[in-house]
């Protein structure tokens, strides 16, 4: 996961991209970085590991100059750590500086690799994001756009886009549509031109006083001039379906756990969708208790929701501690569970003795689960109901999301029985695929935004609503993260 | 507000303070400092500005040799930024090393500063801790326990102080007992000694696994003899207060606002003070309205109360950053609320022509409410109802809380009608000093744990229960900070 | 000017390339950087800007593991200070990892920039280095070293690499052999493999405990199979000669300026050059003078030179402060000739009432001069005679020293006459174009070192003795060089 | 041994103290600082560890504000390398602030220590200058002179001061005056007021274009104030001294190793003393050879006197790595001498088959000594004979210069017969301290500079002509070094 953020015409772009990025934290922390283009078409970048607030002070923002910039901010999935991996990546592309800040992740990466190193390319790092560079630069069409087109055309998997040249910013998601990107606009007293912001999240557009306008669709190469300011699109369409699934498949884990609760995600609020989520989990398990409690932060929406449909009191059983950053020092003497003590600690007068239900947003490994619930019960906790807000992850996820192995999942191997033992939980309770595509769903039925601009001959919403479930169902929108994910099926081991 | 943490007879005590500074980091983020003695009776300090984990890395903790350690968080009260007031301080008295940790604030400092100072005592920074430790070293009382006494006899206002020698570690308490203080204990398998545990809140036990035993009490000396592990406690009586109010002034802020609500203060959970309090506010101050919602972080259990206690249902209605930290660039086009928005995002979706009941811990000087205000109005908030846990702030503190100075609290001049005015609230309403004592004092009476060795017929606690109040009435207990704030009263200006 | 350093088949070859560049360091202090090749064919690499003993610490060498290592100085010429020219630079091959480090500068690169560029190559930084790795990877050829030969035919100017794969160590000089590289060899005891050492100068290898062999000869690629320890060599022709002047040309200002004194520099003692050239300039620019100084470091073997053929007395007129390095304060009143006196300082004593003569290596822009000049007389000196031991510098180097354009060289305006004018010097004397060859062709004629593995038909050494002499005839060996520095001779401006 | 640099009533005061340091860099390595008075006679101070150009960018010396400053580069001598050791150091006393810049070393400081902490002093660091801030503190005199004075008769040992006060400068010599501070003046066109330098070495006068004006004598403390720029001088007396030997004990080691050459040294010109040495020294150790050479740098000008007094032509034998600074890494296999080799290289060309003379300035463990003649031998050279300009070193010294104890001193042990055994050098010679006294005594009877202002009848230099020759002669001028240097003298082991 990673987040990206770009701005046109806007005095000082550099720091409104700042606040963008800052808004944008959530999505990665590890790396941050702005390119700008200033006056003379100049491209600037700056970049670095760590938070935003510290890789950028007043100085280097100051040095970045111009009205339109492009930033980023990292979380690690594919591609290591490596210095040369950290956006936004730049190069000259047929002697033109060009900048590109990506969220998402390519599934066909190492093909398109070893097919570019055979032919003479040398690549820095190992990201994907330098992959969609080089296949730029090698197309032999004429027109950047075309350029643009010819390159995402050969990939596979999610990427939501932005590249900024000396004269258009362009805004770019896959075909499918896996990770948001939403258009904005600053409203600027005395403007000539339209002042443009695109941001993964619209919290981002709160913070620098944009107006939210519409979402990037599917398959759709949003292009502003930067001399009008004026904006137009078209559309591409990845090559590397498989034939039957051409359809749109945003990524539900938008909603269950990634996005700020205050932003609107695909135009549906995720604090809503959340509460929804934990309502409909109350009607689906039911448990007798003396109150409902979170795992804080994504869990709170969601256990509110629990609450609110069953009645049962929400309380406040787990205090996070939010300096918890880059903590690494183990006690030599045994604390138990101590990775976890570190960033939640229950109430003891309030879970003492008492039967809990327990909301989370999902559970992957279990391992964490598995000790907060021995924490609550050495707090005094009576039952401990596990609740979760999603269906059992069973699959990885190949679009950005940085899922551990198949066999590392604990719904894999387990049923939900078998979870709860080894959970050491009273009870355990999901939300299923169905239930959950049906609360989603009713947000997006109800959505009054209408897409316009949109192919909808070509990729229906009509199987599911549109949306990725592949961790839960192992359905992948491209044959080559199907046959990773399931090779058995391919009749590969 | 500072933070103090100790530990005796644990292996790698160093890291058993890490942990429980880390668990104090709410309490001061401007230093953080460890002191620990070896086998050698060797001290070994090392401290620097910043978080708790980046001043610390492995290297550090690991040459912090030693089974007994004293740690300390620092927030910015008197005493500027110097370095050398970065906690624990060291020196050498009578030729033995010693380390001190403090929080608190003395009242009489620039008193026994000048009067040092013309004896020839040579100060490095502006920190009261430095006081202490000059008047130890000029004691002329034999013994160390003696030395101290003389000391804090001398001293007026806040003092929790843990105090490292070679062979000793001492916690001490002013004689009103401003600021929380607990001992605990480790639970160390076949352990020839006890191991104890010093802090300012409970919540630090819980991460390094150590059970709550007692609060230090006012004018307690407890003293843990390093060889042994045994413990024994003597008195002092500060000579500095008013004669009428020789009585107990625990600070209640540490309730409606800084412990974490984890912690046990003063043998109450904070978290359900809070609770209670918001409650009370309801009761006290209802009015029609869609929802509740809080400012977080502290405003979220009150909200609850006040939810629970009206019926209306509570709301998340406000997004925190938590990223914030050192963020300081400001957007150069007008942002409107613009610091206010980088901490707190309105849930649109949630605020929107509704009318909304906003629970906040404390007004001080107001603006911060203010922007707050208008923007929930900006996101569509049809009624925005201020709520508040605690009576209005009209006076300074000197006890160890950076408040502003009189002329700056919003309600040293307003009436609440004005105030209402001021925030273009639709309405305002306070918890009143007799509704927060009566909460307080609840949970106080209910209270299961009995002080025993104490000075019942010095200190009683019967005027308001042994709270400090100041802040609401501007009666101090020591003539110093009543002069100060109350100049008027001593015919002077 | 950039140093490069390489070794194979030593335990712990990090460290060993660490000693090399730090005997390198007078050849480049901007930036450092090592890469090894481990015992899993591993390449790692660690690079940045500053000293070499700033850049490594014993942490980062004990990361570069592996028997073979290669290292690099660097000196800002062309390629700006950007990271992405710091070396060694690193790419992928064909899928195989390869280092490069660069001495040298190519003189054709803007040419083979663009055509790069046109088919699709991604550049990051604007250092020469890259397009030499960017031609190898686009080369058709199947071997290495065909892709390597493909490659050099390309390039235009100077280049001494160092280029490492997981398998071979390959030493490489351009056909003019402008920049020196020699072969030498550590005796370990009991060595399976003979281990190898390249360095530019052997000065590093006496560091190094490593025993000169050879000179890596204009043309010559030098290849180390890193698992037998065997070499064999192959040659190359650079076809972008000016037909006529295709033979040897040593860059001669490494004796008169770059090396280090103590180095064998093409396997003539380059003290004993500077002794000798001084010796010359005396017999070709005697004046009566009572004493001889040096402007330290390099001139100093110049004046002993002077001083033995005139019989007038060697001094140290002038101290260097070798602190220097980033000093940047100017200071805010008016002290004269600043800059100059950060560095050098006279010996009052010594130079009051004197005539002086004083011997400097070059003179390009005369700036510094004509400041040293002020200082001696301003510290008392009656008459200063300046001798320069070599000719005047009319025209800019294209193979690798940083010399101003050629409108800056003060020789290019002025007659001697105008210079000492200039100068306010009493006199000035230079050292003919003839006779500086006829000191270092006296040396390579009594060299006992024979060349044989040489195409002697092709690069005889007839001419001048096989020295580029460009910067003072204005004639250089490859056309490109010669239309930028002497356009009019091509009927362009 | 440190450097000192002051001056007053000069613009940007900060920025030539810089200068002055920056000069001065060669008498300390480890930390550096400054600090100024401004307008509003604030104190401003900062100092790090670190070379000056290290720890002072632009930044700092812009908030240095100020016309006054002091400054100070540290050597550690006593008190290890606590940052509360790096000087400037400050304190306030009485209320106000002073700074102080120490250049010597006390001898009784552990007594002082004792004495103050015994009355209730707390003590931050370990530097003896910490205890002359506290003497001066505790003294009950009315005016700051006063109190210096009473200060100063308490210490025994070194000790040249600047000490800064809102309102003066103060520049004080100890009563032995062994260390250097000479007065200088800047030339500021139209200044209203003088502008003071005061500097360890008359370089740093150079550097910043002030005029020498005349030496601080010994016993001096030299008052400037500030607001009219008049000085005046009064004069103390230590009482520490032993009754017979109370006379001038300039440190002669000054001359011989550390002082710049281009400074004057008590009025001497430090380059033409060695030269002077360097005669004597072939004067009285004559040997046949083929050259003779140094060990640079301070070797330098001995070996061109040695070789002009014997007609032995002086050559460049060994290079200086001038960059070696902070390097630490050991090769893992054998280098011979590699420490040595780190910082010196023979040039092989020049000394092999030659018979050679080494001059180096003294020799105190030998270890040096020893594996330079190693090298030289393995780089060829015949007969290596080593001529000394000074004599045995068999002494510590306590009067700052960091020399090894006693027993670790290789003239302690040894006649000059064994330490030529031991060094393995063909033939050995030292300079006596009677031939070494002579060629001081005769520059300083030719001294133009005739120092007025003196207690001609207490301090005559009858004896040796004022210069301390405790570390070849063992006697000191003050009992407690004696005790400790010689305790056998004393009846104790």
């Amino acid at each position: 996961m990673c987040g990206v953020f770009g701005v046109t015409n806007a005095e000082n772009a550099s720091k409104i991209a700042y606040l963008g990025l800052f808004a944008l934290q959530h999505r990665g922390q590890e790396s941050a970085g702005i390119s700008t283009i200033d006056e003379d078409k100049q491209l600037h970048t700056f970049r670095n590991s760590g938070l935003v607030s510290d890789v950028f002070k007043e100085e280097e923002l100051v040095k970045l100059k111009g009205s339109t910039a492009i930033g980023h901010v990292r979380y690690s999935t594919s591609g290591g750590n490596l210095d040369a991996n950290i956006q936004p990546i730049t190069a000259r592309i047929g002697g033109i500086p060009v900048s590109l800040s990506h969220n998402g992740n390519i599934v066909n990466s190492e093909e398109i690799r070893h097919s570019l190193e055979k032919n003479g390319a040398i690549l820095q790092g190992t990201a994907d994001s330098e992959l969609v560079l080089h296949l730029m630069a090698r197309s032999s069409k004429e027109t950047f756009i075309e350029r643009l087109k010819e390159a995402f055309e050969k990939l596979a998997g999610a990427f939501s886009l932005l590249i900024l040249t000396p004269t258009h910013l362009y805004a770019v998601v896959d075909t499918c549509g896996y990770r948001p990107m939403s258009l904005g606009r600053l409203s600027i007293e005395n403007a000539e031109k339209s002042s443009w912001v695109l941001s993964s999240e619209t919290c981002a557009m709160d913070l620098v006083g944009a107006e939210f306008v519409r979402d990037i669709v599917p398959g759709e190469i949003l292009s502003i001039d930067l001399s009008t300011g004026h904006n137009e699109s078209c559309y591409f369409n990845m090559s590397t379906f498989q034939s039957k699934n051409k359809q749109k498949a945003k990524c539900i884990f938008e909603h269950v756990y990634f996005s700020r609760p205050d932003s609107l995600v695909w135009n549906i609020p995720a604090h809503d969708a959340r509460f929804a989520m934990g309502e409909e989990l109350a009607r689906l398990n039911p448990v007798e208790a003396d109150m409902v409690i979170a795992i804080p932060d994504s869990g709170v929406p969601m256990a509110m929701g629990y609450a609110n449909a069953s009645g049962i009191p929400y309380k406040i059983g787990l205090i996070r501690n939010h300096y918890v950053g880059r903590t690494f020092i183990e006690p030599t003497q045994n604390v138990r569970n101590f990775r976890v003590r570190l960033k939640l600690n229950p109430v003891r007068e309030t879970v003492r003795n008492k039967r809990i239900i327990v909301i989370d947003d999902s559970i992957v490994r279990g391992t964490t689960s598995r000790k907060i619930i021995e924490l609550l019960r050495e707090a005094g906790a009576k039952e401990v109901h596990m609740r979760i807000s999603s269906p059992p992850v069973r699959y990885p996820c190949f679009y950005g999301i940085d899922t551990p192995k198949r066999k590392e999942l604990l719904a894999q191997h387990m049923t939900p029985n078998e979870m709860n033992d080894y959970l050491k939980s009273d009870s355990l309770g999901f939300l299923s695929e169905e239930s959950l595509l049906s609360v989603m769903n009713d947000f997006q039925n109800k959505n009054k935004y209408k897409v316009t601009n949109f192919f909808h001959e070509e990729k229906s919403e009509s199987s599911n609503g549109g949306w990725c479930t592949a961790c839960f169902s192992g359905i992948y929108q491209d044959i080559t993260a199907q046959k990773i994910a399931c090779p058995e099926d391919f009749g590969e081991n």
